[in-house]
């Protein structure tokens, strides 16, 4: 099991994946300052494990506090709250994660708990989404599994891997599931500049899995489509409109494009906390810019000139009409997805257990 | 004027394209071998540019040749010419500028000149195909400039510029002109993984004669164009196949399913020496494959996972049908690319002077 994150004793531990994979090495959040730090920097990242991470941060936060009474305690909570979700804005899964221990400290609030008892709830509550993940992630998989081709090469953007949930995988998750079921696949990894999730993340887990892969720069891919050498095309998302809408990394919008153009199936595979009903289209979804520096640096050194323009938008948006099917913990989910994510959400789920 | 090569009395001048943007450093290649080494290095790279190295390469080698017969001149020849066809497998300007410099070899021996004479000519001919190479470009600019947005933003891939050429460009001519006709053009410039020709290369080029430009990770084109960011797309060639089928930098391919999906022209620029008529379609050209480390490795050190499989294709084919036009010193050229070619090359060319 690779140890994405971990709620111990002495803070969030988590695996360092700016460091991977040459390095195996752990940061320990002792505060949610320091949650909020490694969120921001994606020593942490990934949709799934970003929620909960803000929810163990959210957690952290309550359980650490030294303040004596309730509202004391309610004013550091929203501190805490709006610390955490000006991290990053793209993931829904963030403000989800966020949102559930704020909901459950509120109704704990109104019926009357103190202060220790709060706080070993929401420190539980954490702990359980972190087991939830897990769950759904092998949920997805068992949904996700007899889409994957029986034989043959399955192309992945950016990393939606267990480095992307608490373990398993979402878009990992489903070839791992498929794997197990039989099935012979290898994985082409997209290098996914600037930040290399690719190269750096789904290559390393993968490996370490004994999952046959092969690294590509992100422009290669058209081209070994047109081969023939792509059989389905799976990636996570970072948040899902109402209408099926999908931002994810960065690329994932052309591969996308790539995939139709070459009748190739394009599956979205993501826990059901990163469909966002609130946003009706993906027009409604905010991109992250992040920094230059990421484009213009590599390992410390400079590859372009000194003051030309950079663009470095962390998100693009893959419209519902791109994509073939997606995969959540409750069931596939086609086109039109406003009706079969509506239908879904109706659905009594059952809970499930890692 | 951008030195990318020159004909030095001392041996060829090259501009070393491995060290820019930061360093603008030279290397002098003074022998046949070294100017090989000059090709398979990438110190100069673009199809035009490799084409004219590569008939300075064989003119430097006969020119330096210390036998005193013919017969063993020619002996050599064959040696000089199998080295320098061996460096770089997919721009047929390679073979091209060989071949030319080849021919006027054998009519001379043919015709009874002796060595002396034969030296004088081949460099002679070898520095006029320079000239002719820039008095393409130019033409190219002269012809292609009205395809350009009066306003608008232009994106490229790679580099097709100067440097890729003896000078101007092929694509980024093309720009150029427009721009000295007026029109207000800003550049797109894909980074271009994994050797970043259009983060350091295009880039530099383009800001030394302050023509904004914007470097771009290759994953981010799609979203631009899906924002309504980007008017036209242009690119050079590595080959054109007598169909029109043509092969460029690895990822054209990619850009030009984009750009027909978005609505956008996709335009290739390239000398007629480019063209390749003994070859009928894309499936015949050679697809070189670079070395993995080029994908591995930034700036001496690893990104990915020890052991991991690795992708490098250097070129992709642009089928005809995603081109718009191409743009070449005789004039434009538009579908159906079979017949335009041939009657194209059926007419009498006028002499070009730079």
């Amino acid at each position: 099991m690779i140890p994405t994150l971990e709620w111990l004793p002495t803070g969030v531990n988590f695996l360092d994946q700016t460091k991977l994979p040459l390095e195996e090495t752990y940061v320990l959040a002792t505060s949610y300052q320091e949650v909020a730090t490694v969120i921001r920097d994606m020593i942490v990242r990934g949709a799934p494990a970003i929620g909960v991470s803000a929810a163990m941060g959210v957690a952290i936060g309550i359980d650490r506090s030294k303040t004596t009474t309730l509202d004391a305690l309610t004013a550091e909570v929203d501190v805490i709250c709006d610390t955490l979700a000006a991290t990053r804005p793209t993931a829904v899964n963030l403000f989800w994660g966020i949102g559930r221990i704020r909901d459950l400290y509120n109704r704990l609030v109104e019926g009357g708990a103190d202060i220790a008892t709060i706080k070993k709830a929401v420190v539980e509550e954490a702990c359980q989404m972190y087991d939830e993940d897990i769950a759904a992630c092998k949920q997805m998989g068992a949904h996700g599994a007899a889409l994957m081709p029986k034989t043959g090469t399955v192309l992945t953007h950016c990393n939606a891997g267990a480095l992307a949930t608490c373990g398993y995988g979402s878009a990992l998750g489903v070839i791992r599931a498929a794997i197990e079921r039989g099935h012979t696949i290898d994985v082409l990894a997209d290098e996914t500049r600037p930040f290399l999730q690719g190269a750096r993340l789904t290559a390393w887990e993968l490996m370490k899995d004994n999952i046959q892969t092969t690294v590509l720069c992100d422009n290669m891919a058209g081209h070994l489509m047109s081969k023939g050498r792509i059989q389905a095309v799976i990636v996570g998302a970072d948040r899902i409109a109402a209408n099926g809408d999908t931002a994810n990394k960065i690329g994932t919008y052309s591969v996308s494009i790539l995939a139709k153009e070459h009748g190739i199936p394009f599956y979205v595979a993501a826990p059901w906390s990163t469909i966002d009903l609130a946003t009706l289209t993906g027009d409604g979804i905010p991109i992250e810019q992040r920094a230059a520096t990421e484009v213009t640096h590599s390992n410390g050194k400079q590859m372009t000139p000194d003051g030309v323009g950079i663009e470095n938008p962390a998100f693009d948006v893959t419209p519902a009409k791109y994509v073939t099917a997606i995969i959540t913990e409750r069931g596939i989910l086609r086109a039109p997805y406003e009706e079969s994510i509506r239908a879904m959400t109706a659905q009594e789920q059952p809970i499930l257990r890692s």
